[in-house]
């Protein structure tokens, strides 16, 4: 089986590619979308659009997850960054019924064993588990990466969370 | 040339669809597009990307206007507001490149003459410009259509504003 894990944002949405191969997560692949800030809201959305939708078609993954949004600076940047997530939402849900999501502190208690763990505990974390060279860059992606771990942990705990 | 004002909402995103015949608005029709609470984010973001795509397909806009989101009763609100404007920007950007935008202030000072003007003078001000029978219903459609004449009537005027 295979889990895109996504972590939601404007002008940096961070994915991470994860096999699972018996309850193990391997790893296959992460990255960032990223969209410049002088270009105009909707440009910047359609083209979030357009390269999730290339990465569906290239990875093709069972399952989405997404790092459940909870903090914003104030209302303006919850507005834009919500529109980001919101559009990622729902070029997934087009893509599958599949799509789950996690909160920041499930996602450091499924890798960390520790629900208030450091950034950089669960990036270390991440690192180990799947075996890498060194942590993945940029955060985005480490943090996209650690969605998809911790949905496939979560398989085997059974606390998987479906997007509501 | 067609105008299509969109008031963004997630439980209802009022539309309104005005012809613009030598410098006046002609009223067209208007509506809502409404996806249930109880519904998972996800399925609604799809549900409104697809009637909001209908609408297009139908209407044919030349233009289109959205009113500008700036309030929100907290951030999480904002989270799932922003969601439901992005994927309707999104959708209209793929569209057509002729987008623009108007403050609720801007919307009061076009159709009424007063930008802190109340909801209800904007409602009677639509059904008298554009010699309705009735205000339109519900009121977010009533908005939408507020938007569009004032792109209308912002034309003339030339200060039309386009989406940054």
């Amino acid at each position: 089986m295979r889990v895109l894990g996504i972590d939601p944002g404007l002008a940096t949405m961070g994915w991470g590619v994860v096999d699972e191969k018996q309850g193990t997560p391997e790893y296959v692949s992460c990255g960032a979308i990223r969209t410049p800030a002088g270009m105009p809201l909707s440009s910047r959305l359609v083209s979030i659009d357009r390269q999730l939708g290339d990465l569906l078609n290239r990875y093709q993954p069972d399952e989405i997850v997404f790092e459940e949004l909870f903090f914003a600076r104030n209302v303006t940047t919850a507005f834009t960054v919500g529109a980001a997530r919101g559009v990622a939402i729902a070029v997934c849900a087009r893509y599958t019924d599949a799509l789950f999501e996690y909160t920041p502190m499930q996602i450091k208690l499924a890798v960390v064993g520790y629900g208030h763990a450091e950034k950089q505990q669960v990036q270390q974390m991440i690192k180990m588990i799947l075996r890498l060279p060194g942590v993945p860059s940029p955060d985005d992606a480490a943090d996209a990466v650690a969605a998809a771990v911790t949905h496939v942990n979560a398989g085997r705990a059974r606390f998987q969370f479906r997007m509501k």
